[in-house]
Parts: structure tokens; sequence; C-alpha cells
């Protein structure tokens, strides 16, 4: 059996501190790390600040199977993403003429001509893979175990779409969810025991409102279908209780 | 004049780094913060786990005037902020009796009584503040300068807002932003020539797309509202160029 690998994602961009922006794009690459079978272990969001996206990428690289990046590879001077990986990695930032390739055909099919922001998003860390995607756009690009991709969603998705089936999948954790409408407090107890049943199964409780009315979604997730399946038997047995008294 | 304080967010929950959950409480920290002149400089979404509290708790209150988590404060057995933060910082994990004494009015109003989830509610690092909230529910705890906050977005707004007043406002960073429909590598050197004549104003550039056209939105942010008004009519100008041609 192949071992889980592990991921993490750094999200660079000051309008995400400053509340401009909501940050969608963690939450389409957890799914979908999540789908492949990779551990999602931590993501951090950081500001257009090289020494910190150095320090944030050295640290990642070391500790985690892939590091992905969303942010800071664009035309304009507060995308500083590339040439901070490449200071990351001690190697030269300079263009890929791959990447300028593609640049060049794709100003030309709209009838316009590079310049020097259009060449920017040719310059990467030296020996960089480049990140193509469709529709054809600026790419990205791996090194090491680091993808750098956009900030922009559809571009970033469109971006980690292509480089997903590239990743060793591992054994995919299943999840199982039974939402009730009583308070999480009501059941936490039985729910404690359950999960003192199953200590190989990740046990969560989640609150909602429903028109005014508290509710509960109790999710269970592990690699183990044979385990889990039994475990939510037991907790539809739990909620029954509850709900049919 | 007043230094500005920094702040940093830890979300803590397994359900963000499955994709389950979209993070909204992040944009709504980072907007407050903003309006509040606190700086945040960064942000963490680590997993329920008690040993990557601690560290990054620990790590973040050595470093930041402020760090508020969200998350992990509830009934059930995966709530286990409240005990990862006492031991941060090398404090009791107790019963804190006006927590207590809460959460038994409370239920009383609901005609309901207290039980031992209900009680796990009330356990907090020793020497904690309440941080209440209107409507009524169960409550955060501030200790040194780590604010614990719901992980309900509702729930954990009501609490920020309840908090922001005691906290130390500083001078609020003024925004101004123009959108122009063209694409950001167009005016990239000029944006860039605008930033050299003012580094003391931090510029971002974040293109869009609007019924398929390529947009940009510049944004200009500073304390100097002086500056940043003369640099925003520089930057009007340098539109003017490119939309009127």
């Amino acid at each position: 059996m192949t071992e889980t690998k592990t991921a993490a994602i750094i999200i660079i961009g000051n309008e995400i501190l400053s509340g401009r922006t909501l940050d969608t794009n963690t939450q389409y690459i957890a799914k979908k790390l999540c789908e492949y079978g990779i551990d999602l272990i931590e993501t951090r969001t950081i500001k257009d600040d090289t020494n910190k996206i150095v320090k944030v990428v050295k640290n990642f690289s070391s500790r985690y199977d892939y590091v992905i990046t969303s942010g800071g590879i664009g035309p304009t001077h507060d995308d500083i993403t590339s040439e901070a990986i490449a200071l990351a990695f001690d190697v030269a930032y300079i263009r890929n003429e791959a990447a300028y390739d593609l640049l060049v055909k794709l100003y030309a099919s709209i009838g316009q001509e590079m310049n020097r922001a259009r060449e920017k998003m040719s310059f990467m860390p030296e020996g960089s893979e480049l990140i193509e995607y469709r529709p054809a756009g600026a790419p990205g690009f791996k090194i090491n175990n680091v993808y750098a991709l956009a900030g922009v969603p559809n571009v970033m998705e469109a971006m980690l779409d292509s480089i997903l089936p590239k990743l060793s999948a591992g054994k995919v954790v299943k999840s199982m969810n039974l939402d009730i409408m009583i308070g999480e407090s009501i059941i936490a107890e039985d729910f404690l025991s359950l999960q003192q049943s199953f200590p190989n199964i990740s046990m969560g409780s989640y609150p909602f409102k429903e028109n005014g009315q508290h509710g509960t979604s109790l999710v269970l997730r592990s690699h183990n279908t044979k385990d889990l399946e039994k475990a939510y038997k037991q907790l539809n047995e739990i909620a029954d209780k509850y709900t049919k008294a």
C-alpha cells in the first residue's frame, strides 16, 4: 500500500488579508486533493512580501509532499511569487523560453504584441516545468515539489485540474454524513462513545440552524470502508433514540 | 502617533481542510480589522490537532499583538481548541464559574438542563476573560493576547463585534480603487512607474472578466490620505490614456 501523500497551500495576496477578496481557492483545492486521497495538512495566507514567501515555501517544501501556491504570478509589479520561489530554491529567476514562446503565440492570436509586462510572465525559477491549461493562458510552473498557480479562481482551477492527474493519488478518505435536527450538546456524549469505539475513524460535529431550529451535521471519515459503514450504522441507531423519542 | 497593531488568525477545523466548508470567517475578520486600522499579517488553517494548535498559538502569540482563533470551542469531543490554548500558555484547563453560570441560565431559559457536553463549554484556560455576545450563547474567551472565538459564522461574527471596541485601533489604511476595462498587462508598466513615484503607497492590480472582456482593478492603499489622493489623480490620468484612445 502506498503511503498517503501530504499537501499544503500558500495563498499569496494582500487582497485576501485586507478582506477585499473572499478566498474560494482554498476550498476548491481542498476538495480536489481530498478526492485524490491527498491529505491537506495546512494552509497559510500571506502578504505580497518576498521574504515571507521565501520562508514559507522553504518550510513547506521540506515538510510536505506537495506545495501549492496561488497568486502573484501575473504581469504587474505586485506579482512577486515567481521570483520569491526562485530565491527559496536558490536558483536563477530567468526567462523560460517555452513560456515565452507560448505567450508570444497567445498574444499574436488576439492580434497583440509582447511587452515587458507580458514577458515578465515568462520569468520563472530556472528548471521550472510549465503548467499549461485549457483554454490557453499564461502558464503556471512547477519546481521541485512546489506548484505555482494563478490567483484568479477560474484560471487557478484550470491549472489545478491539469496537474492533479500527475500527482500520486492515495487511498481516498471516504466520508459519511448524518444531519439531525437536535443541538450538538444533546448527542455529544453518545458521539464521544462512538468515537471511542472507532478510534480509526475521524468524527466531527458541526452545528447549523435551519428555520430557527438547531441541527447538527455528524461527519465520519476514514480509509476503512468496512469500519466506516459499521460506525455509521451505530450512529443512525444513536440518532434514532433522539429523533424518534 | 500610535504604532499600528498587528494581528493573525488561526482557523481550526478539519472541515475546512477537507473542502467540506468554505471559510468565510477569515474575510469577515480581515475586513473588520482593516476598518479598525489593525494590520492582519497572516492566517493559518490547521487541523483539529492539539500539538499543532499549541505550536501555532505559541508562535503567533509571541509575534503578533492580537491572535484570533476560530473554531473548536463547542461541546463535542472534536472541540479541542480551549484545552490546546491552556497547554500553549501552560495554565490549567478548568471550569470557568462565570461561564458555567451563564450556560446554566442559558439552558434554563429554554427549559433545559446542563449535561457534561454543555459543561465542557465552560472549561477554559485558567485566568480567561469571557467573550460574551448578543443574542446570548456559549461564550468565547480571551487569554493574554489570544481571542478564542466560535467557528459558526454568525456566532463568530457576534463575538468579534463584541471584542473589537476593546482593541487598540490604529490609523486606518485608506483604499482607493479604479476599475478599467483593459488587461493588466497593458497598464502594468505605467502602474509600476506610479508605484515608484509613491513608494509609501501599496499598489495592487487584480484582473477580472466582465462579459468576456478583460478588466483590471487597480487598488491604492495608504495611511497618507494626501499622497493617496495625489496618486489616485495620476492613476486616473494614466487610465484615460488607454480608455479614451
